[in-house]
């Protein structure tokens, strides 16, 4: 479908588990493994039907991504900005740890960084998690915790880019205890003797 | 060369026109599209000079990626851990934005994600520069900037993540304004009342 025709929850009947198919998929053959007939054949729903809804693999894979139960992300509420900030983390360590998310994040974003129209579709995805993300830090800011002139995007590069070199490069263990480190250096500050 | 016979320095004639050779390569087709023939033939150098240095694509990959003069790193010593902070957040963030690097760096890393002979090699390279990052932080103990147990691992991930998570991601404009301020973040903890 156009994205000018496109209504949040519009989709055919089972987008569901045309969405989960997607991901599944996804993470097996990778970006350029991925095709619409291979959907339509694994997902048991017609071609044409696929067609009339997403005009294009990427039409689908954006909506696959961006509305599959697999991502969905409600901003944490924890009532600190410690605890939701180490929620936020958590959450993408499980994204990018997760056995069903994982395969499907990794090849999703390392198709992105050498095709242009799914690099606009990852952008696109993460501005409009930074959006909701704004929530976290409106409360901190309320509650006296933060002044309003923080930089809060380079706050949550620096957590999420925490996790994924961690997760994606260097291959380590990461657990909780991960989550409450990062997030521990930057409400405490380094530590100083 | 098999990797028990290995010297630092040890190669052909010709050696660093081969790395270049091989990352401008790797920047242009991507990993797969990466062959020994392909370097053979763009670099002037036979064949069976190459094979005879390197058994694998891969162990040709990983000591281009360990010797060019492209990443060639060595830590910064400014006097201060502000000052070296910032330093090693620019020099990452002019590889993944500089037009001779960011091709073969995105490219790396991508495959990294699904190829285990690549991600063995990334995270050996990520591991070499993590050792020789300690000098920063030694020397800032000794400086009583920071205590010993600080954990300088998540640190340089939360930085060096930063960068890459903007740059590759987000595709945001990155300036040394932005090494300022996620070294600034760490460095004198979040903005409060």
């Amino acid at each position: 479908m156009t994205s000018a025709a496109r209504r949040p929850g519009d989709g055919p009947r089972k987008a569901a588990h045309i969405f989960d198919t997607t991901l599944r998929l996804l993470a097996a053959h990778g970006y350029d493994g991925l095709t619409v007939e291979g959907i339509a054949a694994a997902s048991g729903v017609n071609k044409t039907t696929l067609y009339r809804w997403w005009d294009t693999k990427d039409a689908l894979l954006a909506d696959a991504l961006d509305r599959s139960a697999l991502f969905r992300f409600t901003p944490p509420d924890t009532g600190s900005l410690r605890g939701d900030l180490t929620a936020l983390t958590g959450y993408v360590r499980g994204l990018l740890t997760g056995p069903d998310s994982a395969g499907a994040v990794a090849a999703a974003f390392a198709a992105a960084a050498s095709r242009p129209g799914l690099t606009h579709l990852v952008r696109n995805l993460l501005a409009d998690r930074l959006d909701r993300e704004q929530s976290i830090f409106d409360r901190a800011v309320a509650r006296g915790e933060i002044t309003a002139d923080l930089d809060r995007t380079a706050v949550v590069d620096m957590l999420l880019g925490a996790v994924w070199l961690r997760v994606m490069f260097r291959g380590g263990d990461t657990d909780a205890h991960f989550d409450e480190t990062v997030v521990g250096l930057l409400v405490d500050g380094l530590p100083t003797p």
